[in-house]
């Protein structure tokens, strides 16, 4: 099963990998040994077609009648985001937010590295959180010429986003992960995804109005 | 355009509908009166086909050669997901995380108002964050009753998730955001979707690898 690692994977097909990764992680810890595509469609919230196409193009097909061996998908997925090396991450912006991603066990265990916390706060320099120092904003260059930083997160508020966007890019970041809710101007070469943390909320909103609307239709 | 509130949308539609109404609320901040199929696949990410074919099932088909119409689409949107009336929401865990949630200003802007917080760490209890007291965890039940929140977020460390989510249940709320790294088991009638901060990472280092790779080819 030999994969050129370079061939074209659609970027939507991209942006369900870390799904479909979730709910092989969970079978693997069920103990389950193989996956239907239809349960691995359901677990992942698409249709077991899509599942199937998708997989294709990281040359997995699965068996008959049997599904997908888990722990050799998770195995090429793994390998297909690039997650069986570590990415040294830098935060910029420790507040909340930033505290909480920086002590959120989810990155290391998926070998995301916090390497670096900065802000521009004085009363947070020089404070330890999750076992890395907060250096101060001005010292983001030296920060990241230090430790190399594969992916920059921006955990600040919005009205500072496209400045500190800008140190980051400055200073040879090429990918950005933003929780600011703003959205970023980069040069091409420079990689953003956004994280709005109410997406989730809007579609538990929109079952909860069909309930309702169900609810007062019954009565 | 009338069309039946109680109409089957496939789930993953469901889904993308929140991509869909970020991708438009920057076309309207944009001043961008319309919008096609292809660049809101684009902002969105996914392709231009499933565009249309998800909004056909709101009854919104765009113009040929003009797009959609950015304000008449996000109000269908907006009514879709039930953005038209206020979410009360209780956050359990008051810790970076909660914390940072209780003041997402997302959140607010989205019609999703936090009314309740509760936590088990006497150290927070009355502390006020964003306006609301924190109550201990053994009052669940009174802020549930005082307040009818229609979502609860867990924002608790994964050892207690399934616990909180046990007494969010019990209290009687039946949808559930959840950001504690675990699976949850709820009877059938409760909604739970999860939030995994690290998917987007995951994407990420995806194209960093591609960008290392491609590098290294071309080297």
């Amino acid at each position: 099963m030999s994969v050129d690692p370079l061939r074209h994977i659609p970027e939507a097909t991209v942006n369900r990998l870390p799904l479909y990764l979730r709910a092989l992680v969970e079978a693997a810890e069920g103990k389950h040994p193989t996956i239907s595509s239809e349960r691995l469609a359901e677990r992942a919230g698409v249709n077991a077609a899509k599942v199937r196409k998708d997989l294709s193009f990281l040359g997995s097909y699965g068996t008959r009648g049997v599904g997908y061996d888990v722990e050799g998908l998770l195995f090429q997925i793994r390998t297909e985001l690039g997650l069986t090396q570590d990415w040294p991450v830098v935060i910029v912006g420790v507040g909340n937010l930033g505290h909480a991603l920086a002590n959120y066990r989810g990155f290391g265990a998926r070998g995301f590295e916090i390497v670096g916390l900065v802000d521009n706060d004085p009363s947070k320099i020089g404070e330890e959180v999750a076992g890395v120092e907060v250096r101060p904003l001005e010292e983001l260059g030296d920060v990241v010429s230090g430790t190399s930083p594969a992916i920059g997160i921006i955990a600040t508020p919005a009205a500072v986003a496209q400045d500190v966007a800008d140190r980051l890019v400055a200073a040879g970041v090429s990918s950005i992960l933003n929780f600011a809710p703003t959205v970023l101007s980069v040069p091409s070469n420079v990689s953003v995804r956004k994280v709005d943390l109410a997406i989730e909320l809007q579609v538990l909103s929109f079952y909860n109005q069909r309930q309702s609307e169900t609810g007062a239709a019954a009565g």
